[in-house]
């Protein structure tokens, strides 16, 4: 049986952002992987390593946020105007507990598409021995940029 | 001729940004160094390297964030009361211009140290051909917590 | 019918939050009045005016944060220990949309409460010929401090 | 003696601001009034009253951000280009020491100015006795969108 259009669109989707991701050295180097990819949503996971720690072991700050930044930007591109790509123009994120487990999760979700700007919320979450607990609450603002590869 | 108290204080304040940088796996992994160390001010640099990049071959804004993030701890380190650590609470963070280059430089400066948060300011410039030029700008809150280990 | 006990907390909870509410004198001054309050969630709501304005007659964003961080104040107020009071720390907001309408309504929602900082998520709407958009997202850091006059 | 090309436009630059200014029905009910203004920097002051206070008397942190947030926009619009106006898009303020005083000052800094986006950087200051203390420091990202008025 052929596969319906819709999921036709959604591996194509899942393509795209794929391809952006393996063009990301950072996350290559950290670890990184994607996870479920729908319009205006994306996950990406990031498995514990002694790579990723600050000084208590605990995952470093700036790993959830590279990881938070990242699941972001991939929601932010799935709504992104043909031709355009997507450059971060800032970002906060509350770092809410301690972040130790098996792995991240973070979870990008597109809040309001412009024309010219999208505003992303992002929360990650630590996997630890079967339990899912938030650690960080990210708004990230993101500009869509003629892609000059496309 | 021995060194002034002043300039012993100032070798003993690196050693212990110095020691902390040390048992921080994420930086190690980036290929981070530490540069100057003063109170209240920590420099950090990160060469440039294909495992640090985005999508576009520019520094990740993770990257970036990491670097951003650990000068500003470590110079909120510098100020807290001994037997203190520190960890992120938040923080925001402007990419200023695209991040390209040799390498970034990230400093990190304490703008208020209050008993139980210090709020630091850090710029982070990137250094191309000789030129330096400011890509980010970060707002940071720190949170002074005991450390179990001093 | 004596109320239940849950309702009588709700009331008196209620009550804690207008005696605050009452206190404040910009809010007043602004025309904001108090909505549903439960524990850890709190609504504010803000009539239109001239007197709110930038200079598209629009609401002033300084207008909409004053309402998105007063109603993550009190949401932050609902669940502070006995004897505390509660000051913002900081707070980042993203203007979604432009804000017009009869009225604006921010509604606090805390997300993580700890012993000193509580961080909250405020989401503000606009309210248009009986149409109800998004026009602001906030995240906030609030902390606990001991209340002299209590 | 004329004045020179550069006062006649700094006169012309405080007079477009101004305009702007007694045109935000916000400012004039707070009660403030517009400082120096120069390319890329704009002073605004906001003169104590129990209608800009929270519960415990102090300048309110909404009071303090509005008066940020347009320092910051009237910054950003001395460097607008012709024809267009400015909207926030989103800011972080963080509140660095109780904001009490005979008045607060807003100063809104061009940090670095885009086609589409200009970023700012406001510093508040308390006016107590002769004193001039930071009291808030805020990041705010600007958007120039055509002005239909002119």
């Amino acid at each position: 049986m052929a596969p319906s259009p819709t999921s036709q669109n959604k591996a194509a989707l899942r393509d795209r952002i794929q391809a952006l991701f393996d063009r990301s050295g950072l996350l290559l180097h950290l670890g990184a992987t994607l996870g479920d990819v729908s319009d205006g949503r994306v996950h990406v996971h990031l498995p514990f390593s002694p790579s990723l720690t600050q000084h208590l072991g605990l995952f470093h700050a700036g790993a959830t946020s590279a990881l938070a930044d990242s699941a972001g930007g991939f929601a932010a591109m799935t709504q992104a105007p043909d031709g355009y790509t997507v450059l971060s123009v800032e970002f906060k994120i509350n770092l809410l507990a301690p972040a130790q487990g098996e792995s991240l999760e973070a979870i990008g979700q597109v809040i309001r598409k412009g024309r010219t700007l999208t505003i992303v919320q992002v929360d990650v979450f630590a996997l630890d021995a079967g339990r899912k607990t938030p650690i960080a609450l990210m708004q990230q603002t993101i500009i869509n940029i003629p892609d000059r590869k496309s």
